[in-house]
């Protein structure tokens, strides 16, 4: 181990975008003899929920995504409010983005996106004793709710309907380590 | 349909940040009477590449990623160059990353790593008849080529220590979806 554990040391960090959601710094970093620049999207980090019903659904949200530019079925998702623990943030975006509340929520792993220039962890959460509440979607958001059962949703991904990588990995994540949740 | 297929109109765009490997944007957008504003990482794209060997390994690469402040296992990808095809960017990366020519490169699909604020996406290659060839790393990545039979790879997966969702997403919809590569 040793220096070896680390080996891009920090010499300076520059905001060099504030934004909303995410900032950008541009950082320069020594390993060993040598200086980069490093470029890095600084994410407070996310959580993504595999919310079952008791009928044995997934429930999905088809949402227009601006940076990808079209619409796209994905497991509910959003990001860590300030102080707000993953916990919480699961419990308020599955509510908020599908209208159903949690009467359990588990945690399953966790995953970075885009390591190789954002610093977006994103924790994945499995809901279920889903009860009826009321969704209350940010204004700027327009999702629709979609129920599929789970050979639908892992069809979807075979037919290229998700192509959302974290509902890719999540879906298939837990068909391949709890295949017991899904009685597949 | 109609109308709903695009319900935000981009009014104005402003580049706010431009770096090396992306941009950030910040436009203004309307929604009906509604305006909001979005803060996008523009992206070049990018591929990552499940090589297997004859000898039915899958190669992995291990490197220190600034952005999530520690050594990570993924399949090897990397970003597109300007004008570059993905095929060609994943003929390259493969080499550079791993030191392999691919005699037979496939894509086999493609998807949004972070569509909430980022236009990447990243387009997943299987590449066949391997052949040494001399590695020739960026100068400021440190990478280390791992091989690993694919039931190593899940196990890796499993016990949380691949978490990067690319690498994640590939391995699970390969072992879904083409059980027969893998022979598993």
């Amino acid at each position: 181990m040793g220096c070896m554990d680390k080996p891009e040391e920090t010499i300076s960090s520059e905001v060099v975008f504030r934004g909303r959601v995410f900032s950008v710094v541009r950082d320069r970093v020594r390993h060993g003899s040598r200086e980069y620049v490093r470029e890095v999207v600084v994410h407070p980090g996310a959580v993504a929920i595999i919310a079952m019903t008791g009928a044995g659904e997934l429930l999905l949200v088809r949402q227009f995504r601006y940076p990808a530019g079209r619409y796209l079925v994905e497991i509910p998702a959003g990001t860590l409010e300030e102080g707000e623990s993953p916990e919480n943030c699961a419990m308020r975006e599955l509510e908020e983005e599908t209208g159903y509340k949690a009467g359990k929520i588990e945690k399953i792993t966790e995953f970075f996106l885009a390591p190789g220039y954002s610093t977006e962890r994103i924790h994945l959460f499995i809901a279920y004793e889903l009860e009826r509440s009321t969704a209350s979607p940010d204004v700027d958001e327009h999702i629709t709710l979609l129920k599929a059962r789970v050979e639908e949703a892992l069809a979807m991904i075979e037919k290229g309907e998700i192509i959302d990588a974290k509902t890719i990995a999540a879906l298939l994540y837990l068909k391949h380590k709890h295949r017991e949740v899904f009685n597949v």
